[in-house]
């Protein structure tokens, strides 16, 4: 049984505050603080140049690429680290669009997070050869599915809703009609269980800063399934994918197997915090993490809908359909959500009217809840949120 | 005038190093420590989400470009800093592949790094419309230009020699046929006076952990020319460089000027060690880190070709045509190399026979430069180098 008052105390979490945006932005690990001046101090201050060898940093993506593989029920040497997920997500579709031969469709929905679209849609255009993205509401997915189309791309948990794909009976449904499937776990690594070997996905990539707590700007991740890795041949091939980078060729040639989905040079310094929020995860059972994100949601809900009946809820009620985030619309959430936000209730807002509330078992638990909704319920109910400074708008990330 | 004894204390440099490889990943700047701490626990720890908007991470980006563009010579809103130098070269080359129209040829040289290279050959493999990437000697460039050939990249300091092109002739002569030009200042930046505008240069790209000291995979950055920046369509279109990011659009458009060339989410704790970094350079004027940079060349030829006759030197003599290293080339330099490094001064390697010094005036002297001499010399004439330890190859960034 995972102890959740241990891992919550491995966190820095702010006096008076009540966090529920770890699906944006994780808290911060003390202990990274220490590992990180010791990579600092002790690996580039003393090491320099030879950090890359004595202080093992050019292993470093592939170990906790290894170390990811673990929680997400990938086989080693099957993930990769680095780069933004943007870049993780076009890898992983020039890739699939390689293995999809003459089809043109790439099927998403509109519940997609927006830059997987974007970045399709610039391949698309580069590539000039007549591929078309093609976008259905979530639930139409299933039965949009044919011969016609050559990669289905979807994040597996809708960025506003929570609502959540069914990742192996999807992929599936797709590889019985000669499709390649890209899963962006984002709102899944660190959410809920995920078993990438037993849903059979071709390819997947997802961050390490929501639920994984690797701080703002921490490095994504890529995966792909063993049997497609040798016959990959990289669009963005840099250096440090090559079989041989310090042999300075001038010809590309692949390294071996996930190897070749490094690109450039690893951001030694944003590994060396993710480390450190990896090791809060040792002993912890992501069933026991989905059971009390469960148990949350359904208390945030409940506690919600009884204070706050202007709101309607965004997300699926049946537990079982959402990840670990719950959603509520109100026209003015954009208000509402600035409000709570200086009361120290920290969700955020997608637009045009959704506001969005994480569950993190590892730092939070029924207390947090119950003091949040009650802040909330204040916030609504005396009409505190109708003020100008918080109609004002500003970016939120 | 600049104070170099001023500099040289603003960095953490080993008891009993004599850093000469400063052109692959400079020192620790000692305030980036604080600067850092700040970031991980006031902005991070205290702010979390919010850190986007109050600590001003979102527009750490732009701000900083506009600072390197400050160094560089180039006007604001000309510099986005994010991600490594292989993706911003890709960026940049593609782009000028949209400029370039019709014509087929992309020109680079065998002294261009290779990650640049292999990001051409992967591009020209995903596009598909008989592109080619032809090859020549450095030292034929200017020769080869003409009106087949579509894109002009190179590095415009050479990494295996130091070797450096005339970035204003050779973007004059290529303009005048008609061509598009990209610049990789990787060996430039921090390390000789540039002037991007003066250059005229299309499109540029570098890195920052080498003579600007971000530490290991700090990020990197992309110039592009004002009149390139509104017609640019990207490539690798992710959501940071979308015209509104946080209204979360279906469709990608493209935000203003060097806006459009961010792509994912920026690593917040590197970008503060590169705030650090920058800060080092504020008073310096780099005539004078040219000028010293020079001297301690030249110094370090002249000692070595006196006490190591062994060794050939692979840089060109005339300091004008050599950027801020030196080469020499030796049959066993790999072994001499890993032999000095162990007695504390460093550099480094490149295949196939190639030793590299790079001088770094910020914090380095010419006592630094008569000790290391002084213990090179030693190994290499007393013979210390030839023991099996130092022939068994690792590798060496």
């Amino acid at each position: 049984m995972t102890d959740f008052s241990r891992t919550k105390s491995l966190f820095h979490l702010p006096e008076g505050m009540v966090y529920l945006d770890g699906n944006s932005l994780g808290p911060l690990p003390i202990a990274a603080e220490k590992h990180l001046l010791n990579t600092l101090r002790n690996e580039w201050g003393e090491l320099l140049i030879k950090g890359w060898n004595e202080a093992g940093w050019m292993n470093k993506p592939n170990q906790l690429g290894d170390r990811l593989a673990k929680m997400l029920g990938a086989p080693p040497s099957s993930i990769m680290l680095g780069d933004t997920l943007s870049i993780k997500v076009y890898q992983a579709l020039a890739a699939a669009l390689d293995l999809a031969g003459e089809r043109k469709i790439i099927l998403s929905d509109t519940g997609n997070f927006p830059t997987d679209l974007y970045m399709a849609q610039g391949l698309i255009r580069s590539l000039d050869r007549d591929l078309e993205l093609v976008l259905k509401q979530p639930e139409e997915i299933g039965d949009s599915l044919d011969e016609t189309i050559g990669v289905l791309m979807l994040t597996q948990i809708d960025y506003r809703t929570g609502r959540m794909h069914d990742m192996a009976a999807l992929t599936a449904k797709a590889q019985a009609l000669g499709i390649i499937t890209v899963w962006d776990l984002a709102h899944s690594a660190g959410a809920v269980p995920i078993d990438l070997r037993a849903a059979n996905a071709d390819f997947a990539a997802g961050c390490t800063y929501k639920y994984l707590n690797s701080g703002p700007g921490g490095p994504a991740f890529i995966y792909v399934a063993p049997k497609h890795q040798q016959n990959l041949k990289p669009v963005l091939a840099g250096w440090h994918g090559h079989e041989a980078p310090f042999a300075f060729d001038l010809d590309y040639r692949a390294g071996p197997a996930i190897e070749r989905m490094r690109i450039g040079t690893p951001p030694i310094l944003q590994i060396s915090v993710l480390e450190s929020a990896l090791d809060v995860w040792d002993g912890v059972d992501m069933e026991d993490v989905r059971q009390k994100s469960i148990e949350l949601s359904q208390l945030f809900i409940e506690l919600i809908e009884q204070q706050c009946p202007q709101f309607t809820l965004a997300s699926p009620r049946d537990a079982a359909m959402r990840g670990s985030q719950v959603s509520f619309q109100f026209a003015e959430g954009y208000a509402v959500m600035q409000a709570i936000i200086e009361r120290g209730v920290i969700g955020d807002y997608r637009a045009p009217d959704i506001m969005r509330f994480g569950f993190t078992p590892l730092y939070l638990d029924e207390d947090d809840i119950r003091k949040g909704v009650a802040i909330i319920a204040d916030v609504v109910n005396s009409g505190l949120w109708k003020r100008d400074k918080y109609r004002a708008k500003k970016a939120v990330t």
